[in-house]
């Protein structure tokens, strides 16, 4: 059965309505739209929710960040996540269900660490499935499109209902590569940390919880690789910051992110994603 | 009641069944599809419209004209607009009706002049609350993202159906913050205005319309700043305009706009949002 | 009849139940969202597919290639692509039934070359309209907007049922402006070829097929403009090259494109959309 053939029956009611949709493919080609066509056209009750499209190309670790952040908002539903540098190599293409009743999740992507941290966080995968059977592929005259001729179908028929089984092999649920996930340690007074991200608004997320700096008081001192040390105030929110003031503020995901009031703190410092930051109290 | 509850409910038919979203989220992180995500998960029949998510970041002036440029055009419902630069302080966090009938909205965000504008577009305030009801908050790890947090499921809820007043206290209709919207001036015989917008194709909109200088006949001399003066024709269209030559057209929007035929005016005057420009008969 | 007027009539079930939507417009204005606005005011069942609205401000080449590529996967449906550098002068607006059966689609869009190649990979032009009659456009305050004013309310409409002829003048379905497609060419053992395309990971579609080059075996020499020559290596997807090794793969379209494994080609070789691209046999 073609997922064409699929699309002429008539349709029932899917059994997920939302299919969440990751990717780096960027919003200037044609990338996504064919995405959400082919499953519009597989699946035209279910609705495509755009995580983000713009996660740096092949940045298999900023797409597993930015998937873990979001994954505990996502409608119950499908999730498709797509950064997949090692297209058309055997990495396998998978889909894993993870969690259940409210937060069921069945995620479809590449194994290659992407998936790993949402799973996990969406409960642990209960089973998964390599996507080897061919009769829910699109026939495609290219092997490097795999979102729009593996992982769009893949999705699209879960949405419908199609049994996960039924789309490849079972596979080892826990045989999923994992996320290298940096930790931060803790160094006599000092912790070292990592620069998880940064967002549009400059502000620079680190790896790093308020308890871990809760004893370095209001003052801490920000080592940023080899650059001259600087001091930053511990805040409620940016608005508490006075301006040029650089600031430690509890983001909305729970960490702790180097901030400005109004400026991008990463113009000010010159810190980015992937970059070491070694807090201690200020004297 | 937390809005995952009202999740969990039989859903009724919504009270409106659109959401019209701008922001200053940018399309590069996931705030954007986070948002739209708790939308979903509280209000699954309704369906979201990006009016723009690229608003300069804080930039509260152009989010409100973006806005009142749009307005008009929205569908009947609910309209989120977040340019935040105050989230986390004491600035208001508002949902206000406006309009009756055929014109009827609710417009949802902070109280910093975003939503004045179209507020008064769309009819003006007939009620306004401030979203004080933390049972239809989102519980949140840190106080910075109120577009997730507060924002989003006001709107859900609103577009439920649930009254307005039960999203917090009612707060004085007349007691939004203004936006500050630049006007023209005649000195002489010089219309003295500024720069409103430049869109995608380097059209630079003036608050001026076609009346303010019509008497000037179809040359019209612009000083830009201090630099060197440049004619411009009047013209019905872009396409109208020779190539490398200056003109003024009416926009889409009935405003005065400079341009040039395919070619970006703000890159051949070096004109931004902003900028003064003095227009007056050429000789 | 207003389109307005039809709105406010008790909605029967569309004829189409997606407009797939190509532009120039860009995200960073709310041009894309208000042109969805007026979709959803006048047909509010009907879902709006964004195949990409970045488009080169203005390239109606490049928006015709993406058209041409993404055609095959858009649902049954409407097609509305705008990219529009006449608007305002007398270039025709079209509306375009092509195909049949599950092919079926209408395209809307100006006559500029833009939407040619996609209606002839639809299988033909049936039946053509120029979008004269002005009582399904939207009232204007300028005449720069046609994508808000007079294709948005024609997609809506088409997408509800109205009958082609209802919107305007029948016209030749013959005299549709063809693109200006470039084709490659054999000189002795060379193929002289162009790239159509580059995309977001660098990679730089030729306008030559797998076949067109087997006779060249499995090392080709590149001979990009006046630069030195470089040797490219057949290969079966981007993971099977070397890191910094120049292939030779058939994209996801069929195409043979220029590429590197997880780097961009274009950096690398310095090439872009239109360059003159000469392949041979290397020694």
């Amino acid at each position: 059965m073609s997922p064409l053939a699929a699309d002429a029956s008539p349709a029932p009611a899917p059994r997920f309505d939302t299919i969440s949709f990751l990717s780096d493919y960027g919003l200037a080609d044609e990338f996504v739209g064919v995405v959400k066509a082919v499953i519009r056209t597989i699946a035209p009750g279910v609705t495509v929710l755009d995580v983000t499209h713009e996660v740096p190309a092949h940045d298999v670790r900023a797409g597993s960040l930015t998937l873990a952040r979001s994954i505990q908002y996502l409608p119950v539903g499908v999730v498709l996540a797509v950064v997949d540098p090692g297209v058309g190599s055997d990495r396998r293409a998978l889909a894993v269900e993870a969690g259940e009743g409210d937060d069921a999740a069945v995620l479809v992507g590449p194994d290659n660490g992407l998936l790993a941290p949402a799973v996990a966080l969406a409960g642990g995968a209960r089973r998964a499935v390599a996507l080897t059977n061919t009769d829910y592929h699109l026939a495609a005259p290219g092997p490097t499109f795999a979102g729009r001729d593996i992982f769009a179908p893949a999705a699209a028929h879960l949405a419908l209902g199609v049994d996960l089984e039924e789309l490849g092999e079972i596979v080892d649920p826990y045989s999923l590569l994992p996320a290298i996930v940096p930790l931060s340690r803790v160094e006599g007074a000092s912790v070292v940390s990592e620069v998880l991200w940064v967002d549009r608004f400059g502000n620079a997320q680190l790896n790093v919880g308020p308890d871990d700096i809760a004893a370095m008081g209001d003052r801490v001192t920000l080592q940023i690789g080899d650059r001259q040390a600087r001091v930053a105030r511990r805040a409620d929110s940016y608005a508490d910051l006075k301006p040029g003031e650089v600031g430690l503020v509890v983001d909305s995901y729970g960490l702790v992110a180097i901030a400005l009031n109004r400026r991008a703190a990463t113009e000010e410092l010159r810190v980015g994603a992937g970059d070491a930051v070694t807090l201690m109290a200020a004297e």
